[in-house]
C-alpha cells in the first residue's frame, strides 16, 4: 500500500492499513536509533517546524530527535515565543510559518480542532502532536506499536484504560485506534470523569478499576492532571489513589502476561504505585523509545516516503 | 561589485551598487528554498549566533532557518538567558560569545546603537536585526526585494509609510533604503507620532492617510505596538484605527496596482483591516518568504561570499 | 594511555594520565575552531542531550558548539520544561530521554550528586556540567588547560582561589585538579565563606587576599553570587569589594607574570575591577575559547573516541 494522506490530524479516520503501513514503516527505523550512526539522509534538506501552544517536553523532543534522526532541519516555536504574546492569531503565525517553506508543521495546541483548521490555510502537511481533549494520533500509533511488539498482534487483545477519559486525547485515539484494528477497549474511572455516551465509541464503561482490568491484557494508566484539578472531580487525591491507581494487588486482576502502559509523565504514588511503574510489566520506557520511531515514520510518510531501501545511507 | 563591508548595521550608509548586490544575490537564493532539497553547502562549519536581547518569533526563525538552508550551525541566545539575567554587560556577553569563534553574531538590542558598540569590540561579523527604534536593515531589504519583485523597479516609486513612525526601526531603515533607491517616500499618522524634522531624511509628511496614500504604489503599514501604548500618543485604539487604519474604502485611493505591506505581526482590525491584509492587493506573505532569502544573502556576504556558482551543490 | 571512564562526575577521583589526554586532546581540538570549516564528522549521528536544571548561557552554549563542531545532534532541556513542571522525578525525566537512545546526557542541576545518582538509573555515558556545591569537571579542566598554555606546566606552580569558597563547585573542581598535578593551592575570602576543615583537601587557607596573592603565579576569582547573597555572609557588597576584590594595587603583590582567571560572568567593580579583568594579566576570554575545545575532547572521549587522525576530515 502507498501513503496518500496529506496530514495527519487523528486516529478517527484512519484506515486499517494506513495504521499497519505506520507500524510497520516505524519498525524499520527502530533499528536507526539503535546504530552507532543513528541517521539517514531521507529528509535531508527538509524543514520540520514544532508548532507547540502547550508546554511538553516528550512529544516535543521525541519528534526534534526522529527529525534529526532522519536528517532534516528543525525549529521549534512555543507559546511564549513573542508573536503570540503580541497578540497574532494562530493563522497569521501559520501562514507566516508556511511563508518559510517548511515542509511539515507539527502542531500542539490548547483548542482541539486547531491542526484541521491550519489545513485550510496552509498548504505543508500538518502533524497534530496533540489539541485539546480531541486527539494525540502519535501517541496512540507509538502504543499500538509498543502492543504489538510485545503481543504479536492487536486484534482480538483486551485493553483497559484508566483514569480522567473526559479529558485526555491520549484516550481518544487510543479508543479510535485499537477498536479499529479489533481490539477490545473497556475504560473506568471516577464517574466524573468519564463521558455520558462514550459507549458509543464502541468501548465498554466500568466504574470500578477491579472489574475493569479483569482478564485484559493490556492496562493504561492516565495521567491525572494534577494542575487542574481543584475537587471538582474528585473529592482528594488520596482518595483517587485508593480507588483508582494501579497497584501490585488490583494487577493480579488482569491476566498473568499483561503490559502496563502510562503517556507519561507519571505521578508516582498517584495513579500508579512505584512499584507497578518499575515492575516487570511495565512497557512506558518501551513507549518513549517506539515515539521515535513512530515519529520517525510519520515525518517519513508525510513528506513523501518512497522506497526505504534506497533512502538509507 | 564585490562585497565589502564586515558588518550589517543599517541602511543609512549603504550604496546603491551594495542594495543591489544583496537583492540579486537574494533572488539567487529564492530558488534554494523552493527546491525538494532546500539547503547548499555554502556556510557548512560556520557559526552563527543569534543573540536576541528583545523577544522575536519571525526575525529570530528567519534567520535560523536562513542559517540552515546554507548549512552553518546556529545558536542562539535569548534575554532571559541566564548570563543577562545575571547581570553580565552587553559587551563582556559578546566577547564570552566572540571567544567560542562564531563567523557572525546576529544581534537585537531594545537599545539604538548596540550593534555598533558591538563592532568595536569583538572581531565578528555583526548584523543588526533591530536596535531600539534606530534601525532594522534586513526588513528594508527584504521590504525593497518585494517590491521590485512586484514591480519590476524601486526608482520612481511612491511609497507611503503609515502608522507610528517615531518608534519605527522599520520606517527609519525603509526610508533610508528606498530614498537611496530613488523611490519617492511619504510618511503618515498622528501628529504626536512623527518625529519633528523628518523632512530632513527627504521624505513627505501627512497627517491624513487618504491624502498620503493618494496615488502610490505602495502602502506600508507599521504595526501599533499595543503593549507600549498608554494613551500618550493617541486617545484609544478605537481613534487610532478610525483615522488611520487601513481599509477598503482608503485603499481605494491609491493606484489601482498599488501593493500593502507590513512587518508583522499584524493587528487585525487595528491597523489594517482583516480585507485588506487578506486581499489581493497584500504581498504581506511574500515579505515573510523574502526574509529568508534576504538574510541567506547577508549571511552568504558578511561570510565571505565567493562565487554562488560554485557553492551550491 | 586509552579513556575508560564511562561517565565524568568530577575531579576527585581523575588520575593525572587522564587529566593530561583530556588536556592533549583538547589541544588537537582547539585547532579545528580556528579553521574556515569548523567541523569534524566524528560524532556524525550521535545525539548528546544538554539536561539543564539550572540556568546557564556559557555553559551551555559551549556544549553545544562543541557537539556541533563534533557534528553531533544536539536537544537541550531546560528545568521549566513542561515535564519538571509537571512534577516528574529527576530519575524519570532521565530515564525517558534514555529511551531515546542518546549516547551522552550533560547535566546540571542544582542538587550536589544528582549526575552520580542518574549513572545508577541510566545506561548513557552521564557528564556532570555543575551539581550543587560540589563538582563541576569541566571547568576545572579548562582551567587548567589555560593555565597548561600560557606556563607550560601545572606542576610547581602557586595558584590562589579568592572568594566564595564554600559555595564553588569551580572552586572545588579546581582545588582537586591543580593539587593532583601537583600545584599549590591557596584560598581566600571572608571566614565565613570557607568551609572549615578545607585544609583537608591540601590547600593553605588564608583570610587576606594580600597575603594569599603574594608570590603565586595564578588567581582565579570566584563569582560572588549577587542572587544568593542576603547578608548572611558578609555585611554589604562594597565591604567585600574593599576587602576582596582584585584591583591593580592588590595584583601586584603576585608574580610579574600572573595570570587572572574567572570562571565568568563577571561582576565588574565587585570582585574584580574592569582594569584587571581587561588588562594584560587576564585569560578570562582564553578560558572561554579553551572550554569550547575541552567539551570537545571530553565528548569525543566519553563517545569512544579512537585515532584523532582517522576521525577528521
Amino acid at each position: 500500500m502507498v501513503w496518500k494522506r496529506k496530514h495527519l490530524l487523528g486516529m478517527e479516520d484512519l484506515e486499517v492499513d494506513e495504521i499497519n503501513l505506520v507500524l510497520e514503516t516505524a519498525e524499520s527505523f527502530k533499528e536507526v536509533s539503535t546504530r552507532a550512526i543513528k541517521k539517514v539522509p531521507t529528509m535531508r534538506g527538509k524543514t520540520v517546524v514544532n508548532l507547540f501552544f502547550e508546554s511538553s517536553t516528550r512529544t516535543r523532543t521525541s519528534l526534534e530527535i526522529a527529525a534529526k534522526r532522519l536528517s532534516a532541519d528543525t525549529i521549534s516555536f512555543t507559546a511564549n515565543s513573542s508573536s503570540v504574546i503580541k497578540g497574532e492569531t494562530l493563522i497569521d503565525t501559520a501562514r507566516n510559518i508556511e511563508a518559510m517553506n517548511p515542509d511539515i508543521i507539527v502542531i500542539r495546541h490548547f483548542a482541539g480542532g486547531a491542526p484541521y483548521l491550519l489545513t485550510k490555510y496552509v498548504n505543508s502537511s500538518i502533524i497534530n502532536a496533540g489539541d485539546g481533549a480531541h486527539e494525540h494520533p502519535s501517541q496512540a500509533l507509538l502504543d499500538m506499536l509498543t502492543v504489538k511488539e510485545k503481543k504479536g498482534r492487536l486484534e482480538g487483545l483486551k485493553l483497559a484504560i484508566i483514569g480522567d477519559i473526559s479529558h485526555s486525547r491520549v484516550a481518544r485515539s487510543n479508543i479510535f485506534g485499537f477498536t479499529r484494528m479489533g481490539a477490545e477497549v473497556r475504560v473506568a474511572g471516577p464517574a466524573t470523569l468519564i463521558p455520558i455516551g462514550i459507549e458509543k465509541m464502541g468501548v465498554k464503561v466500568f466504574y470500578r478499576v477491579e472489574k475493569a482490568i479483569e482478564g485484559v491484557d493490556i492496562i493504561m494508566m492516565l495521567r491525572i492532571q494534577l494542575e487542574r484539578q481543584k475537587g471538582q472531580f474528585f473529592p482528594t487525591l488520596r482518595e483517587y489513589s485508593r480507588f483508582f491507581a494501579l497497584d501490585v494487588k488490583k494487577l493480579k486482576l488482569a491476566k498473568e502476561d499483561v503490559i502496563i502502559m502510562h503517556p507519561g509523565p507519571i505521578n508516582r504514588g498517584i495513579e500508579i504505585s512505584p512499584e507497578v511503574a518499575d515492575g516487570p510489566y511495565s512497557v512506558i520506557l518501551d513507549q518513549v523509545t517506539n515515539g521515535v520511531a513512530v515519529r520517525m515514520a510519520l515525518l517519513y510518510l508525510l513528506a513523501g516516503g518512497g522506497s526505504l531501501l534506497n533512502s538509507e545511507s
